[in-house]
């Protein structure tokens, strides 16, 4: 056991995290962030971040997060990255938090783990993922430059991707099961315009076939039941996240879909422990109410610790 | 009336404002800020900003005030500056607006008015503010370069606008009618350590004096109720804020201090019409949740725009 006890713990380094990090230390607590990768969440495997507000030419999503880390850092914040939570239990009106590498106490915890994608779970998906299956454009987009990919998703997320993919592809295939897009207007009126983006709406992706890597995927109309094979050496699927909550469960108030439960000050059903971010229960996920999230639950904090 | 139906009008082109603006005309929404001075609000007259994430040295409160409205502009929001809205009102499922300039119609209203500077309402306040009573030591600090000044509060804000002041000014008293500061630790660590700040807790300032400007203040100690006279050339008031709301009374409910009430959505009573920033009834009023605010808002007047 670490025999430093810290004012806060907080388990997760993307935006929320940080912020949190940045009140908590001004505030004159220290604090320790414990990041299970590397710093950032899903910002860090942004391209472009053009809503967070105060970047008029938007910014790389790593770029934002390097300037939230050093922000967070000069003030203080201890940072540990590739340190995987395993548990949190309370002890003796503190929290024990127990890593793949040692244990800590804590006076207090926010919970800013965020989320991670969701899977298909088709057949193929598994077996190919890495050998053209994708759940980030960002990262391995500019390898499928002059080869036909698909989208899998009909949110920002995969608009945004699916623009990003149609400068390097040959050409783009939108999938989505619905019969309407879900992201922004902007976004959608950009893909429209891309002579190379082909829009599958009321389809299901059924499976991903290939042996060594992908090349060829079967969708099935929604209303028909028509089934369609499409040659595609690339799939990048954008479905939504699942919360990074497995740790938590039966130890803190999880929603149905398994987000975190908190009231407006960000405290959950365990004293002491606060949640933040893409983890938390709640309806709008974008980087700006992160940091929101993240300030309030460390000014909660603050409340909390007063003697 | 303006011939234009606009999908959002944004009532305050301060973090909140701006942020919803980035928002909605990402989301393909015609949005139009009505602003009654000039955008910014309170970071407009903040110094140096270190807390918002993104900007690691800080940022000067208005350059960061530029950023927002630029990026809101280059999608498409369009900002009227020193207009004043006089009312809200229902029409045929429409929001009719009217400013002293003109009136306009609108499909849904996000208000972003924040707040302002309290009063002491003493002998002396009004007659000497601008002759040495100030709201904003960052407007009028460097003019009692190696003067006397006071301070009056004890939150962040006069914390450090009173770090601010000591820069400048030959000595600084601090008062507050509490016997604990309630601003950031660290803010109260700095102000410790600065040579030239004297600190008058538990102490009420009761009047301010001077003919053509100010030469001293009384001040009267809360338990004994003694009175001293202190020589001081400038009074800077930080003792918290009223929200800009009242063209809203009787028209959306707003609680006992005047601030809107909303749900987590930002939905306030009247259909149609959000808030978002420091006019929202709440706990914590920083630039980030004022952000984190007007995304959520932004994003729920989709929502209710939506067929």
């Amino acid at each position: 056991m670490s025999e430093t006890i810290y004012d806060l713990i907080i388990i997760g380094g993307g935006p929320a995290g940080l912020t949190a990090g940045i009140y908590a230390s001004r505030e004159g607590m220290s604090a320790l962030v414990l990041e299970k990768g590397m710093c950032g969440g899903q910002v860090a495997i942004t391209g472009l971040v053009e809503n967070y507000p105060g970047f008029p030419d938007g910014i790389n999503g790593m770029e934002l997060i390097k300037k939230f880390k050093a922000q967070a850092q000069r003030f203080g914040v201890k940072i540990s990255e590739l340190t995987q939570v395993k548990s949190l239990q309370p002890l003796d009106g503190k929290i024990k938090v127990e890593t793949d590498k040692q244990k800590y106490l804590a006076r207090t915890i926010i919970i800013t783990a965020g989320a991670l994608p969701k899977r298909l779970d088709i057949p193929g998906e598994k077996e190919l993922t890495g050998k053209g299956v994708s759940y980030c454009a960002t990262c391995d987009g500019p390898l499928f430059r002059n080869k036909d990919v698909a989208i899998v998703g009909g949110g920002n997320a995969a608009l945004e991707e699916a623009l990003f993919l149609a400068k390097f592809a040959k050409k783009v295939i939108l999938i989505h099961r619905r019969n309407e897009l879900r992201g922004a207007k902007i976004l959608q009126d950009q893909l429209q315009k891309m002579k190379n983006v082909e829009f599958f709406l009321n389809y299901n992706l059924v499976s991903i076939n290939g042996e060594t890597c992908v090349d060829s995927i079967v969708a099935k109309e929604k209303q028909t039941g028509k089934q369609k094979t499409i040659k595609v050496q690339g799939v990048f699927i954008y479905i939504g996240f699942l919360p990074n909550s497995l740790a938590l469960k039966g130890i803190i108030d999880l929603d149905n879909e398994g987000y975190v439960k908190t009231d407006e000050k960000m405290k959950t059903s365990m004293p002491g422990v606060y949640a933040a971010g893409d983890i938390r229960s709640k309806d709008i996920r974008q980087i700006s109410t992160a940091c929101g999230d993240g300030t309030i639950a460390a000014l909660s904090v603050r409340e909390y610790l007063k003697p």
